[in-house]
């Protein structure tokens, strides 16, 4: 690796961990994760909306591809990554219904709109402007496990939950670990000037800022359900959540 | 499989092979290369048409899975196929790189209106419709080398190209064995009932006859070049067939 | 308007009037018209396609001002040019009804391939390559009632349909005037070189014989219904022409 | 006009009342103006932003249209809505470059993160999910003048500007009148149950609010050029405001 590139990573690294500082120091869901005072509508509710995002990362991955195939060997790395990530959403919707009765269709509601909002972004960086924003996103993401882990740890702790139950979240930290390298690598060979990694850095810090705004949002809706009022979780709190 | 899909495989391969028989018996190409008449300018125009719907392929491939991303075991066939056909046109290129002198940047014209109709319907059934209409295409497409072969063998002898000149379908008759078997996979797997048969089969019909077009549309082309009127085809001659 | 343009149109005339000369000759859809044996089965078919094409006109219109923006004389013309022809397909598709029983609900079938080739092809030079290309698909279109309107008259004898029976034909005949205008002054006013004029020309060549393609392809539909084959069109036919 | 018509508008009056009054509260770009103390610099990179996301209007606008061509009332609302807003963004770009010596072509740097952000979340709405949330956007939009002419005829008294220096935003106030009253009409034509007020309330609210962040990340953007550290607007900034 050229020193460039060794000074450019290191400048990522500080921005990515600031940012993520930044969010778990004043995350309502992470405070109640440290606490234990999570519960599982507030578990019940991130899982709903991380499904939802989910379910268009294989997408916007291949969009990246399709927009940019005069350069092959990023191309092919976006559509082998997409391959790779496609159907992820189907474990995040298994570890939801593990918490209620078996076989239950689950009625989930729309995204939220901080969730719209991210996956709405996303799409936007695959598709326009500097070709390898979108690496941004998958380097904070596929590194992210050291920041997740110790959150998903507390939230197995506190809710009692199986290892079985928590396959979207162990199922990624391995297959991460190999994606990570594979990002790393396709951005030192992508990334040729100043303002590749400026552009880089920027879809990088936007989308994990999203991803954080939609974690206070996720927690807003917890609110609206402790208090009460109506929400557009009841029919599926319902579903999985109901006491006899 | 099922008698039923066996039945719906048998009357898609009699289709098929009549569709191609229909174009090999009156294609002037083909005809040319049967009486060893082809000439590199001709080999020429066929391969840069070729050249342009190729680097197509992969992207129609992975924009079908990511129109179709609630079917995962789909959407991830797409992508895994778009990334290794991905970059197939640079053997297409290399190939008719090899026709001239060595490292000349070739002045391609943009495609014939038949080729760009040809992509235009490929890009079309890839993200329109029935979602299985693509595998129409890829299935007479990944087994189209029973057809093709003879031709190439013949070429290979009237312009006396060695094998590393004729990467393009030496190397696809290879990888698409593999390719033809997970196709047929797939069909077998997603096609459930009379009409997504009936949509794959026109979708694979009607690519085919789009692509014998694209055959005629390229004689017509060669036959102005021999007349010697203005063609678009003059500059990258001039660059890869000049005399001394 | 400068001299070039001048000559520029009147090739393009020349060009499209042979084409137009060439689809009339040798249509048996035409020659059926001009023999006064057009039947109402035939009449059926062309305006079912002809719905299906039609219902595509505002959208990939609108597609090219979406995608050439930059340009925005153009692209308000686009925009103004789809608000105008949004919906011109239900008039197709009164048309078609007023040969049946009142109120019937239509179950049309999907198009046929030669019409989506056709609709590929639109949406393909709406959204790729030369900006202006699709104005090569408008100039032929809006101009073409000199070639169409014989034929309407003859089947309108042949049949016995009132004028409210052809609005379709009918109101676009009107419509159509200031169209062409001001289709052509937005030529005038954005082709300014050879490259523009040839790119218009080759879509408006075509378009015009993808038309002529999906004409015979209605005549094809038709003599399968006339030898009692199974058709596509044996539900609507029942709804329509049902002897009592 | 329904009882329940009536209703929701009010309830969609409160709830972009308070959005704004919130926005407008805690903008530092609003105080400033309220304050007489906004600067050239602050209203210039305003009024980049205000460029980069208005030049998407007309093209996100036709994009719904294109997307929901099924209901031709309102796709020929979209394309005509589309054809008044294009080319809009040119009045931003006109006032700006009135700040400066006639005649400079302005280098501006690209879109803020957060004006992105903004772009990608109008367009995803614009062609994904409730047909109808993009005119929860044009709502606010079009009826936002109340609250941004005291604004403007503050950074008029305290930049001393012309009228004709404000194009962007006079002609915009005189336009929308008419616009204001085609979105209430069509919303009425559309919106039949409360799912669709539900959906278009959403995107309303979202859209302000982004709106709101983007005006949060100019005064960020200010604040860099005031502390003398580089900025994307380093450029442009000597271009129009150099002192001599």
């Amino acid at each position: 690796m050229e020193l460039n590139a060794e000074m450019e990573f290191a400048a990522l690294d500080r921005l990515i961990d600031s940012v993520w500082n930044d969010i778990l120091t004043h995350s309502r869901l992470a405070q109640s994760i440290r606490t234990g005072s999570i519960s599982h509508e507030l578990y019940m509710i991130y899982m709903i909306e991380t499904f939802h995002y989910t379910s268009h990362n294989a997408r916007n991955q291949a969009a990246t591809g399709v927009m940019h195939a005069h350069h092959p060997v990023y191309a092919k790395f976006c559509f082998e990554h997409a391959a790779e990530e496609t159907g992820h959403e189907r474990m995040a919707l298994h570890d939801l219904g593990s918490m209620g009765p078996k076989g239950t269709d689950l009625a989930l509601p729309p995204p939220l709109p901080a969730t719209e909002t991210l996956i709405a972004y996303l799409y936007w960086i695959s598709t326009q402007g500097n070709p390898y924003r979108r690496l941004g996103y998958s380097y904070w993401a596929e590194n992210s496990y050291r920041y997740i882990l110790p959150l998903v740890r507390g939230v197995k702790e506190a809710l009692r939950l199986s290892d079985s139950q928590l396959t979207f979240f162990i199922a990624h930290s391995d297959i991460d670990d190999a994606h990570a390298r594979h990002v790393r690598a396709m951005i030192e060979r992508t990334c040729r000037n100043g303002e590749d990694w400026q552009m880089l850095s920027e879809a990088a810090e936007t989308s994990l800022r999203l991803t954080g705004r939609m974690l206070e949002a996720v927690y807003d809706q917890y609110e609206l359900l402790q208090e009460g009022r109506p929400s557009r979780y009841d029919h599926v709190r319902r579903q999985l959540l109901a006491k006899p």
